[in-house]
């Protein structure tokens, strides 16, 4: 069954695209050697102009300045620095950080980890599409706001934030702003070097990309204490030997994203959602209907389990993920859903469809097809039961 | 000239096997799921099998419980969390921490960094060879000292410590106990599981793994802290996506090191050392003789730089490195080989050589005969000198 699975989960665009693997080739098996020492022989120069070309390439993406990104081990370790770096680095300029109530556990839980250290942290409310409060956002800055941080767009229902408006607000408000890109890094254009955003994370295995590598964007002159120590590599703020095949990897996997793959995102993922809320009753599109990142779709199945779904399209050979538990081991409701305003029957009914490179208009068919029964099968054994 | 560039440096240990390479393709292109939730679909079910394989394989290698072991994205990540993790979490019994002068920098800064938080560090001496001060670690702790680090060999020196001497006196004065294992793990045998170890270090890439994943034994019920917040990860000490790919490749080339490849590799190390102190005048040995890691050999070419040894054996086609500057970007002296009462004429003449798997006994020759030229030829123009 395994090899026919179609992805429409996350794990969609976690198959590493075999020009990224080329891509690494070399540095696995020939330009191998440490990059560090700026005193060392010819291969290592290589090996380290290597890492620096695949910076560039990032940074050029981003239009920023390649001094101004560092390569971490995944989106994970840099917001974590981010937050707790930035958090460290302004202690004594104040203890107020500001996220919304959606971000994802990396910024959550970095955040709440601070509040255990004596920081305080302010959730914004989203509205009902995941939309982070703005208003909520300016009343809530005080003088001794130090950080703010909100995602580009969501994980689990795709919202995209308005990230001009909210780095315009914090630079006003003279607050470092850091934003989770991980979702939309090439997928939705973000001037990074041209908005007030100070720190920005990104991330390689959700662009068919390897994993244990991602990025964090740090504006020249942002104050962060670094939080790996050891040697002195990426710009002295993240120890440890660099992985140059990630960090190329990286680079390619970043540079075969086109717009028109985007567009080809857009169209599989309306495809499905206009499919599923018209043929299936009883449905519920999570986030906006525009305004999402064009590999996401959110639905809640009402009257049943997101779960047992997930299950029985696995067993039909389609790979679909629950909103909840994404990156739990808990069947816990997930924070989003509840976070704008869902009850747990509508979290646990939501199911997350996310679409790669590698999935086609096909497999949107297919997969109606197979939503349709499962849900319909479902329903008839479920002790939730239609309100009607 | 890079294609046939002989490395006799730690890169000589980086270049990734093929086998390790095959071994962790499946885990980018087919069974490419993040792993995480264990209520997802089959192939993400398949991917964590994979994880958890390698976990198991690993952990039987050291002699310890899969649950007592997590990957990181390297050694230096291990080494922060092993000393920050457990000083934050033991921060209510003491603040006292006992490492050696000469541990790498993943430790040393690490207590560093711990020591402007308001931890006291003690450094302990190291003899002429590099051999800590076990009388001195005796009386240095305290009541209040709560961990102690010392690696099980040197990084730049090969000077293997008595770990199973020194983890008792730990155990018997209950102090937490870490070791940094980077360059030991499957060269040299330790029983992680039947000795006093609370934490060990261990890395891939020096071992023809790949770069970026690296692992932390945790003894069960050691007191730590988490410090990369988010998903529940990794018997929830480490967040973010597993690197996959990055566990299979470290188990393989684990599997891989055989007992053969070590004696192999200390015949080449013997016969570098014995050939360059009998050929070339003005040399010393740095570290021991015989308690040296398999594949290191560090000698002072009196009266000549080391950097200029490295340049010159570049352009004949051989990778050495400095045993300064290795992780540094300036030229600054050996902390190590200071540390062991060396001077500075000492440290900048010392060279590093380290075999791996794809080097040979010709290699040798061929260095050593390289190696007496260019230092002939380097001390005819050197103003430092000879003192005779």
């Amino acid at each position: 069954m395994s090899e026919n699975l179609v992805y429409l989960d996350n794990a969609a665009s976690t198959r590493v695209d075999d020009r990224v693997i080329e891509a690494m080739k070399p540095y696995l098996v020939d330009t191998y050697a440490v990059a560090t020492s700026d005193f060392a022989y010819s291969l290592g120069i290589d090996a380290k102009e290597g890492l620096e070309q695949a910076r560039e390439d990032i940074a050029k993406q981003m239009n920023i300045s390649p001094q101004e990104f560092i390569f971490t081990s995944g989106g994970t370790e840099s917001s974590n620095l981010a937050l707790k770096g930035v958090a460290e680095a302004q202690k004594e300029n104040g203890n107020h950080i500001i996220i919304s109530k959606i971000e994802d556990f990396p910024v959550l839980k970095s955040a709440e980890a601070l509040e255990k250290k004596g920081f305080e942290v302010t959730k914004l409310d989203v509205d009902d599409k995941g939309s982070v409060d703005i208003e909520q956002l300016k009343n809530e800055v005080r003088d001794d706001t130090i950080l703010t941080s909100i995602q580009h767009a969501n994980q689990e229902i795709g919202t995209v934030q308005d990230i001009e408006t909210i780095s315009e607000i914090c630079q006003d408000e003279n607050v470092i702003f850091h934003t989770d890109a991980t979702h939309t890094f090439t997928r939705i254009p973000l001037n990074f070097g041209n908005l007030p955003i100070d720190l920005a994370t990104i991330s390689s295995h959700t662009i068919h990309g390897p994993k244990g590598i991602g990025g964090l964007y740090i504006k020249e002159g942002t104050p962060i204490q670094k939080r790996m120590d050891g040697g002195f590599q990426e710009n002295n703020l993240r120890a440890g030997v660099e992985n140059i095949p990630g960090a190329v990897g990286f680079a390619k996997a970043t540079e075969l994203v086109t717009q028109d793959e985007n567009e080809r995102l857009k169209d599989m993922r309306d495809a499905l959602i206009e499919s599923v809320l018209s043929d299936i009753s009883a449905t519920t599109l999570n986030g906006p209907r525009q305004d999402r990142t064009p590999q996401n779709a959110n639905i809640t199945f009402h009257y049943v389990e997101g779960e047992s779904i997930t299950l029985h399209l696995d067993m039909r050979g389609f790979a679909v993920s629950t909103g909840s538990a994404c990156f739990s081991k808990s069947l816990e409701a997930s924070h989003v859903i509840l976070g704008m305003g869902g009850d747990h029957e509508r979290a646990h009914g939501s199911v997350r469809f996310s679409f790669g490179r590698f999935n086609g208009m096909e497999d949107v068919e297919k997969i109606v097809e197979s939503i349709s029964e499962v849900v319909e099968d479902l329903r008839e054994i479920s002790p939730l039961g239609e309100e009607e």
